[in-house]
């Protein structure tokens, strides 16, 4: 199956999660269900966005003036007159403007103005509404919430927002030569990394992931997946066609419909994509390197469908790297490439980071994007994933 | 103050946070403080990429060959022949080659070979050191730790690692206005919002949290501040010049320097920076827009510096908006506009979303960016810093 085939089976298999009531806290990071609406405009009254004094145009003269020095918080029935203000305090339906306390001067008689003060209709006066009026969407569906979405939900009143269900995964890591510390590595032993980049791809998303290890035990696998009552299986190794490879016969045992077995991509080859209800599965490559890029081309489609998003497309960088690399395997298969990516006077580049191997990591360490292909003999731009935040978040 | 001065001053008054080993699934998103050196080869051994046959090439004829179908993960006194061997597994040293598993048959006389296979020198042998050598610097000091170097520390045995101490903050809401549901507002109350997006904002950093609400009682936020042991303080209103503005006195009664008291920026005005040891406090402007784009323009300045890095700078971008909008303030301060960033053709453009007033949240809730001032007349383009992840990390 072709790249674009896959990603496109797999957000067509998946429906947008329920939706949950989350507290702000918790929301944030994760997608809209539904729309906010305002309940109340915003300000919900006239205000003062100044220090100062509120008056009526026609109150200006004559000096001085008597003055109002209570800093009223009331709505209503104040007095007409000159009265003073803080910042965000309602201002009388009276009040033409706000003139601000620096052009003010204050003594036993009175206020008195500066010569040269404006005294314009509506100056320093925030009108009620005029952010946003009760019963407008100030949210919409589908909207990743940023801390600025949280703050205009906060200040609408709101202590939760409905979002997309969080996803509750597990990673299974196959393979008997798979070790962790402190054991040291004997004969072909080696140190698993897949479980913890899949834990790690998966907590920058507010996925929490557990981890099984089945060695090369077909029946432990097999009942691992049987069990499984979460959202998301992803395991890495033995996905492929091979008499030790047993992810394919597992999920279909186990209940799993296989949509995509093998991709004509490089690495990421022998990928399955399996569905059991609402469940995913993925099988994907032992090799880490291909496991990155499998998850960042393939997962993040699961991810975003169950958000009711659309994936995360390629874009197009300058490629900024003159001397050629190896852009496709050796049976033609579209390669992947790490890159860095960076930005430059209104322009994206990326500098790839060809690998030796797919298992790999060294490119992974500054890795922010994964380039496709070679560059375009013309324009020089390659079709870009990015991966991470750039520049840093800090 | 100059803005450019500011983020100089933040940066030069805090040095690099001690450093604290963390289990690698804490230290994922945090910054290392020192570099991570291999202490094995990787691989660490000859390895097949394939499922298949090693071989010396001088074994290739003539067939059928004996073949020792074991599957040995021995490193070594593998006695020379044809060895079935798996992906990841290990190649003897007298091996010249892998052919794949597909490529040959095997039948009782053992293993034939199709016509037209390679049996090249060193083919599907990934060879000991090839990714990196025992001694090699495998992540430099002051990486930001992705997915891929977590994985990348977790294949050299690494189970923790040492990354700058996390800070421990604690936001100041003043303000006597302030209520928080399920209260409805009375008079001129409203409802907190800054509390809300500066945990939000802290969250997305790995940085616990705590909120106070303090009111309008300048003995309650002395005694706060006073009382504070951890690393960052922020404090929402109150930090202008004015005589309800209790910030700037509350930071010097208990001990801290102010070095900042005001900057030439819109919003963020009465911006306060002041050190007390280690221990760093910020005034912010109460309004909720002028709050975030504080946090992103200074703040952010102070996280990246205790973590021994830069600060984020301003990008070019190409500006997409052909009206103009206010881009300064009456005053002639350089005004800062949220705006969203997209990727198009090679290009980063920006779309400002303009604000009514600083109290104004709607343009926060679609916001990816900052913008600064306004577009170039010559080239279009305007300085831009990015404060949220585009594309969608989905």
């Amino acid at each position: 199956m072709e790249i674009a085939e896959a990603r496109r089976c797999i957000a067509g298999r998946l429906a947008p999660r329920p939706a949950v009531m989350l507290p702000l806290a918790e929301a944030c990071g994760r997608v809209t269900s539904e729309p906010l609406r305002a309940v109340m405009d915003a300000p919900a009254f006239d205000q003062s966005t100044m220090d100062g004094y509120a008056m009526a145009s026609a109150d200006a003269g004559p000096h001085p003036l008597p003055v109002d020095q209570s800093l009223s918080t009331r709505m209503e029935g104040i007095p007409r007159g000159t009265l003073r203000v803080a910042t965000g305090q309602p201002v009388p339906g009276w009040a033409h403007c706000v003139v601000p306390q620096e052009q003010c001067s204050i003594d036993a008689d009175g206020l008195r103005i500066s010569d040269d003060t404006s005294l314009a209709t509506g100056q320093f006066i925030r009108r009620r509404g005029s952010s946003f009026r009760a019963g407008n969407e100030v949210l919409p569906a589908g909207t990743i919430l940023t801390p600025g979405a949280v703050a205009l939900a906060a200040s609408c009143g709101c202590t939760e927002l409905p979002v997309r269900r969080p996803v509750d995964a597990l990673h299974i890591a196959t393979g008997s030569e798979l070790i962790a510390p402190p054991a040291l590595p004997v004969g072909w032993q080696i140190y698993d990394s897949n479980g913890p980049m899949i834990a790690a791809l998966l907590l920058e998303r507010d996925i929490p992931c557990r981890g099984e290890k089945t060695g090369d035990s077909p029946s432990t696998l097999l009942h691992v997946i049987s069990e499984f009552m979460g959202d998301l299986i992803l395991v890495s190794g033995g996905s492929g066609p091979g008499e030790q490879d047993h992810t394919a016969t597992a999920f279909e045992d186990s209940g799993f419909e296989i949509h995509i077995s093998g991709v004509n991509s490089r690495p990421g080859k022998p990928l399955i994509f399996a569905t059991r209800g609402h469940q995913a599965a993925f099988g994907l490559p032992g090799n880490p390197l291909s496991q990155w890029v499998c998850f960042q081309v393939f997962v993040r489609v699961a991810l975003a469908a169950w958000n009711g998003l659309p994936a995360a497309e390629l874009i197009a960088a300058d490629c900024d790297r003159g001397e050629s690399w190896e852009c496709s395997g050796g049976d033609g298969r579209p390669t992947w490439t790490p890159a860095r990516a960076a930005h430059d006077q209104g322009r994206i580049h990326v500098h790839p980071l060809p690998w030796q191997h797919s298992a790999d990591l060294l490119p992974l360490a500054s890795a922010n994007a994964l380039a496709f292909g070679a560059p375009d003999s013309q324009t020089g731009r390659i079709p870009v994933l990015i991966t991470h935040h750039n520049p840093s978040p800090l």
